[in-house]
């Protein structure tokens, strides 16, 4: 149900301290940490000796020591100590996993060590690039990540879910038109003109009346998400528009849990710290939103025994139904070859007015 | 371990109103709510389309509207309504359970919907008929309800579970008749002549002294009980006795767990509403009582790879072993043949005067 | 995992009255209760009628009183009374355990009754002889038994673990030397002379400097330990040094769980009763730290399928290694001949100088 030969997001690059955090990828247990020079470490969170979480102990100059007899491991993962004799068991290793920082996140491999090129790592640097300001959080969600990804690329659930902060009617009732680009990347696009704006879309445009808005459901297999938003007071130019370019980046935790780093970048009013905790505050509390339903669903379909869905396919459903085509034939590929690595696609170019899309 | 094609008690009448009502009866996962004309529908607590619960949506007029994209059902199951297009799809149905609407309790079918005849539902008016006045309560039981069954047909229990309600030394000690009425109703019955009054039936009697009592504990498998209770101060006439006929309504939940409907009707002082209360209160805590015993016994059983039970059959034990008895039978007939059903037998008939069992 | 063919802990003398103590022991759930005579009684927890423990019930004279129907077993396990009847069903019986009483404990046979010889209780004399005192206790360890004696045998955890307590750098930093004595009890010896005391040694000590300390890990499989430790200033007789044999007497409950009763038993100072309560408050903060430790391993291990430790061995592991394989011996004898049955082994004798291992 998921692909090893890609980059996860392992967390926010502030999260990674000296000092040791745990977390779990794709069921594997890994302690982060970042040694004395700045770089950060990603292990196997299991002592080789009596497989003990490594994650009781601590950090001892930049070395992990084992909280129970005191064996310690060097960032390369070798043996470096062990209390009460001389010598170093070879044998004696902690696994490393690939790690890259990038785009004020800390990024893992968890597949095949020797295909991990950082070339790979999706470009998503509206995260922390001039220009762009992010409002940043993380969701815990205890449901597969697939049901993530299919909520972000039907956005018309908005209308019934996020009446409070970004839906209306508008947007289930508008048609949506979906496009894949480099056989990589899903857009799913919604025209919204004329709207009143939804209360999230009021505070930041901060001004009276109807608004035109666009909505771009952007999706690159396994996990990265971007929903491109779009609005300006009717009668003025699309092309000074403000947009977000909220991000969303899924990594499985276990078959039934994913972590959901998400930041939601602007490209305006950069200085204004009030509005970017007003945006944290409403992006939270949608994804509070999402996150009741998606678990409320994991459930529903766990107890199911995980039928596929949408059983029943409605026009909406062409977002999510094209992302698990794409998904699903990564999955494919890399079942028949363990080597097989897929491109990055783009998710989107700065400088140049989004379009209504083709009909 | 249940049978299908018979009708189970869903809720009482006012447990359904114009909101959506969420419950599940052998597995099934059910919503309940009532039409703006007052006819009560039940379906699957499921959307067709991407598989969520139904009950955390919303009733829009007389149809159901799914809490995540909005598509909507009507009163038939058929899908009513997609946000964002204009045609239905046909295939996009929620599937209907008959229900029905008698003795103040509403009725469900989930076995084969042809076979649902209304004159199949048990006959038990006291919980609404005139003469009667019914304390009426909800437990819901962590247990297989056979054991709930089989606690029901042996009332020695009571000696030793309720003393400070309705049990006393002379329930056990009192010799016991089971008889089958129909082939479908088991009654086993006992005599108390000239006894000590347990607290429950001198709050009733409201006299001095010493009673008779004779108790008939009735069960139609697979879940309708009732506790014929009679009594009158020694010395006056039988023919004059007070009455209550506490129903035990079960329907199972789970394999697990049992929805528990009572109504504990009575024949006296039908005014008193002080006297319904107390009775509902003695009925509540007394059933507490049962509850916290078959919950322990299930999960006894359950640590045990669920023996048959009794394994040591003693003599109290004639009620429930002629009741599973019933009961297996029913079963086999239905697995045998899944148009099977079983017809209804009597459980009590009114104005006549309880005699003692023949020895 | 487990041998049968031996005598387990159940309790402390005190923990079993004249009323029922319900505790699992190998899967078993067992009821404990005294005679009026003060026969200790141990039965199976589970009434052979309707299956539902017997600890729900209670004592009635020296009888078990259901707490369902009221059937009353004897302290041979045959039923004495059956409410409603007179005729006892013979075959309605409840299953006893060989019981003894001895070093004011509780001990049980769970193996072949046949087999249970009194002679096979192990000699733990130090919990109720004159000359020694004991402060005594009890952990519940939801871990694998045979976790909480490699964590006693390889005491070198005491430096990284209880720092606070009883540990310090000297610990993991000295030799170990293990022997096995008569194929039954293996011994885990470290010298640590002229150190800094760690607190609980300072504390019973009450003297300033430095000391010599030595540490004794006994083990006798299935799970009964002991941790002699020696202690006096430097420049001090050694035949004169203050000992503290603490008791670690493990009986598995389930495969995942353990009774822990403890008991930490000195030669010195009996008549302080302050001192009794500090030394029992410093081993069962000592013990909190283990239990935690030792949780966090059994769930790691569990989630990788219980792989075999060490993993990678280390020198401090020459006891834990050594305790496993006669434990393996021990269960691999009793799987060919469920009659085997392994002699008890001496743990210590009393009257003699300790000295250091030979090198």
């Amino acid at each position: 149900m998921w692909i090893r030969n890609c980059w996860y997001v392992a967390g926010f690059s502030e999260d990674v301290e000296r000092k040791i955090l745990a977390r779990t990828f794709l069921n594997q247990a890994v302690i982060l940490w970042r040694t004395s020079g700045g770089k950060v470490v990603a292990m196997e969170d299991r002592c080789p000796h009596r497989l003990v979480p490594l994650s009781i102990g601590q950090l001892v100059d930049d070395q992990v020591q084992c909280g129970y007899h005191g064996l310690r491991f060097g960032a390369d993962g070798a043996c470096s100590h062990v209390p009460g004799q001389d010598t170093l068991p070879r044998a004696c290793q902690v696994k490393l996993f690939p790690v890259a920082e990038r785009h004020a996140l800390v990024w893992i491999w968890l597949g095949a060590a020797d295909l991990a090129d950082e070339k790979l790592i999706p470009d998503v640097h509206w995260m922390s690039s001039p220009g762009w300001t992010a409002s940043k959080g993380y969701h815990h969600i205890e449901a597969d990540y697939r049901l993530v990804n299919d909520n972000l690329l039907d956005l018309s659930h908005e209308t019934y879910v996020h009446k409070e902060t970004i839906g209306n009617g508008a947007v289930a009732d508008s048609p949506v038109v979906a496009t894949i680009d480099e056989g990589r990347v899903v857009r799913a696009h919604r025209e919204m003109p004329n709207i009143i704006p939804p209360p999230f879309f009021a505070m930041m445009l901060n001004a009276p009346g109807r608004i035109n808005r666009w909505q771009i459901a952007i999706h690159m297999p396994p996990g990265i998400n971007m929903t491109e938003a779009g609005f300006h007071s009717v009668g003025t130019d699309r092309a000074k528009a403000l947009m977000i370019r909220p991000l969303h980046l899924l990594t499985p935790e276990t078959e039934h849990s994913t972590h959901y780093f998400w930041g939601t970048c602007r490209n305006f009013n950069h200085d204004d710290s009030v509005l970017t905790e007003r945006i944290r505050e409403g992006t939270a509390h949608t994804f509070d939103q999402d996150k009741h339903l998606l678990e409320i669903q994991d459930r529903a379909l766990r107890a199911q025994g995980m039928p596929n869905i949408p059983q029943s396919a409605v026009k909406v459903d062409v977002g999510p139904v094209q992302g698990r085509r794409l998904l699903a034939a990564l999955i494919e590929r890399e079942q028949a070859d363990p080597h097989a690595v897929a491109p990055t696609g783009t998710l989107a170019v700065d400088g140049k007015v989004t379009m209504p899309p083709a009909a």
